[in-house]
C-alpha cells in the first residue's frame, strides 16, 4: 500500500466518523446532510482504490463486473435506505438525475474544460456511438411505463406489471450484453496488484460497510435538510443526491478530459449513466419488492422526458466523434435549465 | 415455372383451402384467426414471388411500381374490411404497428441474428440513412394530428380536415419521390422471366383475389379472437396484425442479415416502415371516405409517441454505418416494452 | 455606392412609402398588412447591405457582431410592437415559428432547389453539426418551462422565475460562445469598404428608424387582418410573421442552394435558427420586463413540441453532410402539416 493511498483511507475514515459524529451527535441536518454526503463520495472512491487492485488480480473482465456490481453500491444503499422510509419521489428522481447529471452536466463540464484547453477534442466515435446508442434506447424502454401513465392508457392501471416487465427487460439485455462489454473495455490497462488479497478484501469489506451505515445517516438527514432548505423531494434526488453519489464518476471523468484523455473520459461518464439505466434501476426495482414500498416506474411524465431527452441528445451530441467547449456550455446551460424546472415542489 | 414455384403455390392454395374450412366452417375463433393468418402471409409470399417475375419483364423499375402497389396488398384488404367492421382502433395500431415492428422487432433481430454470426455488421451507411431519414421526417407528419389532438389545440375539433391536409401532403410526397426511388433501387438483379405474362396475370389475380376472400375471414375471425385471448384491439393490431401483414418482409430480411447481407437486409426493413408511412396509410385514409367509418389519423398519443420515437431511435441506430448484436437486443426489448404497454384493454 | 444599391434604396423607399399611404390612410387592413410585411422584407434587406460595407471596415468578427445586433432588427420591433399591444401569442409564435420556417420550409427549399439542379448536395459536415446541434440544444432550453407548464409540475405555478431563468441562460451562453463564432466565420470575405462611414452610418440608421415606423403600422394592420382572413393567432404568427421576419436570409439562403453554395447556404439558414433561440428570444423576454405584457416561455406545448422535434430532425438531415431533393421535399411537407395544425383559431 503506498503512501497516498494510506492517506486516501485517513481521509476516508475521517470524514466517516466526522459523518457519524454529525448524525448520531444530532447536529444540524443540513450539515449532516453535507458531511454525510461528502463521506459517501469518500467511500465511493475508496471502493474504486480497491476494485483497481482486484484488477490486476482478476483480470480487465472479472475487475469489470466486480466493479460494475461494487461502484454502484452507495447510490444502491442510499436507494434502498430511501424507499425504506417511503421517499419513492427521491428514488426515482436521483436515478433519472444520475443520468442527467452524467450525460449533461458532466459531459458539458468535461467538454468545457477539455475543449478549452486542448480545442476541439477528437475521440473514437465508434465506442462513443455505441454506448451512446445502447443508452437512448434504454432510456426510452425505461420511459415506457411513465408515458403510458401520462397519456392515461389502459396501462395506467397496470404500473406495478408493466414496472416488472420493464425492469425485467432491462436486467436481462444487461445480464446478456454484460460479457461481451467487459471483454470489449480497451485502454483500461491494470497495474500488477500492490495489495494482497486479504488486504483488498478488508478495505472493500470495510468501505461497503461503511458505504451503508452512512447511506442510512445520509437518508435521515434528508428529509430535514429538503424541508430547511425549501428544495422540493424532486430537487434534492435529481440534483444532489445524484451528483454525490456519481461524484467519483464525475471527477475521474473531469480529470481525464482535462488531460486530454476524451476517449476515455467519455467511456467512463457515458457508461455511469448506461449502467444507472441498465442495471441499478432495474435491480432497485426487483429489491424493493422486499420492502413496503414497493419502486414502480412511473415518473413525472417530465422527468421521463427529460430521460429521453438526455438520451437523444447525447446520442447527438457525441456521434461525429468531435466535441468543443460550445457544445459543452449549451450542455451545461439545459441541465441548469432542467435542474431548475424541478426546484419547486408542491 | 420451376418445382420449387409449384411447391410454393400448392402450400398456398392448401393453406388456404384450411382458413375457408376454418372460416365457414365455423370452427373455434382462435385457430381460425391463426390459420388466416397464416394464409394471407403465405399469399404475401406469394405475390413477391409473381412480382419478381414482372421485374426481368419490366425492368427494376417497373416492377418496382407493382410491388410497392401489390406488396401491400394484404394489408390493405385486412384495413378496409376491418374499418368497415368498424373496427378503427385495431386499423390505426397495425399501421403504427407495421412501423415499429420493422423499425425495432424485425431490424433488432436482423442485427441479433447478424451480428451473432458475423460480428460488427458493416452496410452503406448512405442508402441506410436516406431511407431513416425519410422515414423520420414521414413519421413526424403522420404524428402531427394525434400531438394536436392529444394537446388539445383548436384543430383537434378539425381532426378529419388536418387528417386530410396530411394524408395528402404524403401521398404528394409520395407520387413525387416514386420515380427517383424505383430508379435508384441497386443490388435488385432481376434474372430473366421464367413465367409467361399469362401465367403471371393469373397466379398475380388469383393470389389479390384469394389475399381479399382470406383478409375478410381474419377480419371476422379477430374480434371473437381478440375477446377469448383478453388482449386489448390496440394490441392486436399493434402486434398481430402488424406482424401477420409483414411477414414475408420480416423473414426475407432476417434471411439476408443471418447470410451476412446486411445493406439488402436493411433496405428490405426499412423500406417497408417507409412504405407504409408514405403510401399505405394515405392510402387507407382516402379510401375510408367511401366507407361509413372514416379513418382518422388522430391516434392514441402513446401510439404516435412510439411511432416518432421508432423513427428518431431508427436514425440514430442505423446512422453510423455499423450495428452489432447488442443494439439488436436492446432494440427488441424496446420492442417487447412498448408492445406491453398497449397489452391491457380498457 | 454603385447604381444597383441605389436603385435598392430607392425600391426600399418606395415601399416604405406605400406602406404608409395604406397605414395612414386607413386602407384595407388585409393590404396594409401585405404592403408593410413587404416594406419590412425591404428594409431588412438594406441593412444587409449596409452592414456588409461594415464588414470590409470592421473584420470578418466586428461585422459579424453588428450583424448579430442589426439583422434581427425588423423581428424585434415587430415583437416588441406586438407586446405592446397585448398580443403575446403571435410573439410566442413568431418566435418558435422562425426556427420551424428555417430549419424545415427555407432549408426544405435550399434541399429541393439545390439538389433538383445539381444531384446530391455535399457541405463540410463538421460546421452543420455543430450549428445543428447548438440549435438543438438551445431548443431543448427554450422548450422546458413550456414542458414544466404543459405536465403541471409544481414548476407551472412560477413560470415568469422559470422564463427569467431560462432566458438569463441562454444570453449568458450567447455572449459566451459569441466571439468564438464570430472569428469562426469563414467563406464570408469581405469587400473592401465603398462607402464612407458616414454613409453607412446614414443608411443603416434610416434602415432603422424605417424598420421602427413599418413595424407599428405592421402590427397595427395585424389584428384586423388576421380577424378578416379567419386565420388564427398563432398562425399568424407561425406562419406569416415569421416568413416576413426572415425574409432576407430566406432567399439568400434560397439563392446560395441555386448557385451550388450548399455550404454557406446552410450556414446562413441555420444560423438564423440558432440567433433567434439563442439571442433574439432571451432578448425580448428582457425587454418586454419594461412592457405591461411579459413574455413568458411557456408556449402552448404543441409548438413547444414542434420546436423540439425541428431541432431534433435538422440535425438527423445535415450530420451525413449531404443532402438531396428527396430529403428537402419531406421537409417542405412537414412544414406543411405543422402550419396546418395551427390554422384553427380557438
Amino acid at each position: 500500500m503506498t503512501r497516498r493511498e494510506l492517506v486516501e483511507i485517513g481521509i476516508t475514515a475521517a470524514i466517516v466518523a466526522a459523518a457519524a459524529v454529525c448524525a448520531l451527535g444530532g447536529l444540524d441536518d443540513v450539515l449532516t446532510f453535507a458531511v454525510t454526503g461528502l463521506a459517501l463520495a469518500a467511500l465511493a472512491r475508496l471502493v474504486g482504490t480497491a476494485t483497481e487492485q482486484l484488477g490486476g488480480r482478476l483480470g480487465s473482465g472479472g475487475a469489470g463486473v466486480v466493479q460494475s456490481a461494487l461502484g454502484n453500491l452507495p447510490e444502491l444503499f442510499v436507494a434502498l435506505f430511501a424507499l425504506n422510509k417511503g421517499l419513492q419521489d427521491v428514488v426515482q428522481s436521483a436515478l433519472v438525475g444520475s443520468v442527467l447529471a452524467n450525460s449533461m452536466l458532466v459531459l458539458g463540464l468535461a467538454f468545457t474544460v477539455g475543449g478549452a484547453r486542448h480545442g476541439t477534442l477528437r475521440f473514437n466515435p465508434e465506442r462513443a456511438r455505441l454506448i451512446a446508442t445502447l443508452t437512448v434506447l434504454a432510456a426510452a424502454i425505461l420511459a415506457m411505463p411513465s408515458l403510458a401513465h401520462a397519456f392515461h392508457t389502459p396501462a395506467a392501471r397496470h404500473e406495478q406489471a408493466l414496472t416488472l416487465i420493464c425492469a425485467g427487460v432491462l436486467l436481462a439485455i444487461f445480464a446478456l450484453t454484460l460479457p461481451s462489454f467487459l471483454r470489449g473495455f480497451v485502454g483500461e490497462v491494470h497495474a500488477p496488484p500492490r495489495w494482497s488479497v486479504r488486504l483488498t478484501a478488508v478495505v472493500l469489506g470495510g468501505a461497503a460497510g461503511g458505504a451503508a451505515l452512512v447511506s442510512d445517516w445520509f437518508v435521515n438527514a434528508l428529509g430535514p435538510a429538503i424541508h430547511t432548505l425549501h428544495m422540493s423531494e424532486d430537487f434534492a434526488g435529481l440534483v444532489i443526491v445524484a451528483i454525490a453519489g456519481n461524484a467519483v464518476e464525475n471527477v475521474v471523468g473531469l480529470q481525464l478530459a482535462a488531460r486530454n484523455q476524451p476517449d476515455f473520459a467519455i467511456s467512463v461518464i457515458m457508461n455511469s449513466s448506461l449502467q444507472v439505466t441498465l442495471a441499478l434501476t432495474p435491480a432497485i426495482v426487483f429489491l424493493s419488492l422486499f420492502f413496503s414500498t414497493h419502486l414502480v416506474l412511473t415518473y413525472p411524465v417530465l422527468l421521463a422526458f427529460s430521460l429521453l431527452l438526455a438520451g437523444i441528445l447525447g446520442a447527438i451530441v457525441v456521434y461525429d466523434g468531435e466535441s468543443n467547449w460550445q457544445e459543452g456550455i449549451v450542455l451545461v446551460g439545459l441541465y441548469v435549465v432542467i435542474a431548475a424546472s424541478f426546484w419547486w415542489g408542491t
